[in-house]
């Protein structure tokens, strides 16, 4: 079934200890579409300028990507400029031109209309909530943010977060959402402002998934127990090349997998995280989204029993 | 089979966000041994002042720690004073009163030669090569260190590390240690420096264990062969009430599972690491030694299952 993303494609410039990359395409909508068209279709809303040409959109569209809701405006598309250093947990951004994403208003092709899962990358939760709004019969919603929507739109965040089925954040997200320094207690704050299910990812020591007594539909027999934790590892890399992405494609391996699956259960929950983290570990592997431009479905499965095979006993 | 450990038996004044507890019994030494004593015989090689009472020591007899190697000299005990804040991963000391840890000379009684097992829990690297060389037939040596050794007593301490089977340290240790930001290469450093294998422990995240081609002998089919990393999650804790002794913890639960053993292989390292997880887990639930003085090894496989179930795809 086909997920909608909405999100940003731009153009990134990089730095890190492995080298430089000029004004290549980047992006949340791209990272995410890219990892979860491996899974399931996937259709893009978002604006590029006039410098984003064919070539730049052959990307998306080389992994069958509909990109007909990317809306090309006058103007230049967004460029972010950031640079890395030491454990690269954070980048340091170096400069950010919003250029034509300043007056992004997004416009939902008809053709999507009946997409099934929705994400809404991390964006205005203005617009997050607009797109939500367009789209009211979706099964499942999605959603990522990050600190700067968290700390100045604080209101505008909690419509959203009212909205969604799971929310994917960082440790740091997490706590500053509920102002809670203990991760479970923080878990429990952000699932009490309206996400039924929370992912919390922590860089290169993987990701916890949390849930609400709301998380699953009583359909699973579930209703009203709340699952456990699940923990779900990262694969230690002996070389991060570039970690740009790297948490929206997890997002796209994690709602990638969950689309493509006939039910929703914890188990599927779960084996979600996992693929998740499978994608964010290729994403770091090269510059941009070269890597994910050649991965194939067997390397991504293989990686998947790697993940298995260095966290479970047997 | 029994573990012998040397290291330090000594009095904690804590402050948590939780409380305050004035002078009660911790040490290294002190928490390993309760752990390890779940899985285990243990034998503790240590020195203690006037100020340390046979009530004190019963916390460690108890269990059925052997302690005659408890060396009670005039003076006082060691004494550390510690606080926490914020997200506790990390103890701000305040004070540090040697005592008559200052001229700790370890004593082997006659009663322990038979260990088979020795952990040479943190203390001056010279002492733990000591008692080392004091016992040249254990079967297995794993060791324990911290930044100060590392950084003001490197080539002791390298002394020491290639005399070890297992290394056990956190990411901060671990990257000191070997000038390597990037954990997998730090690992790799560690290794070169003489560890056969190596746990680094990640706090709330859990703990990686790296193997060196060296680290299971032939008998088990194994010579020349290098596991893969293995990856133990940590618990969730709502409340982590106080995490001194959660690393000795850890260290115990591994060791003393490892010793309890009748083989060696890949599989009881990786049960062993989540083990260590879960002592490390319970020692954070009360003050000091509080939850491992009234735990049960009853609890301890339930928290392994869970361990298991939050970690675990079916």
């Amino acid at each position: 079934m086909s997920i909608l993303v909405v999100g940003s494609v731009a153009f990134d410039t990089l730095t890190t200890p492995s080298g430089k990359r000029e004004k290549i395409v980047g992006g949340a909508a791209t990272y995410f579409s890219l990892a979860a068209s491996f899974f399931t279709g996937v259709r893009v809303i978002g604006v590029v300028g006039e410098d984003f040409t064919k070539e730049h959109e052959s990307i998306l569209t080389n992994r069958g990507v509909d990109t007909q809701g990317i809306e090309h405006a006058p103007g230049l598309t967004f460029h972010w400029t950031g640079s890395y250093s030491g454990s690269m947990n954070e980048a340091k951004t170096l400069g950010t031109d919003l250029n034509v994403f300043a007056t992004f208003s997004p416009k939902i092709p008809a053709a999507y209309q009946d997409s099934d899962f929705l994400f809404l990358a991390n964006i205005d939760p203005v617009l997050q909530l607009e797109v939500r709004k367009k789209m009211p019969n979706v099964k499942m919603v999605c959603g990522d943010t990050m600190n700067y929507w968290i700390a100045d739109h604080t209101d505008n965040l909690k419509a959203v977060l009212k909205e969604l089925d799971v929310l994917l954040i960082n440790d740091g997200e997490a706590r500053m959402l509920s102002n809670q320094s203990n991760i479970v207690k923080a878990a429990e704050g952000v699932l009490a402002l309206g996400p039924k299910s929370l992912v919390i990812k922590h860089g290169e020591y993987g990701a916890t998934s949390f849930f609400s007594n709301r998380a699953f539909p009583p359909v699973e027999g579930l209703a009203g127990i709340t699952p456990r934790p699940f923990r779900a590892p990262a694969l230690p890399l002996a070389e991060v090349v570039d970690p740009t992405g790297a948490g929206d494609s997890f997002a796209g391996g994690f709602y990638g997998y969950l689309a493509s699956q006939p039910v929703f259960s914890p188990e599927v929950f779960r084996t979600a995280t996992f693929y998740g983290g499978v994608m964010g570990s290729f994403a770091c592997e090269k510059f941009g989204t070269e890597r994910l431009q050649t991965l194939t479905r067997e390397e991504i499965d293989a990686r998947f029993e790697t993940f298995r095979e260095i966290s479970h006993l047997s």
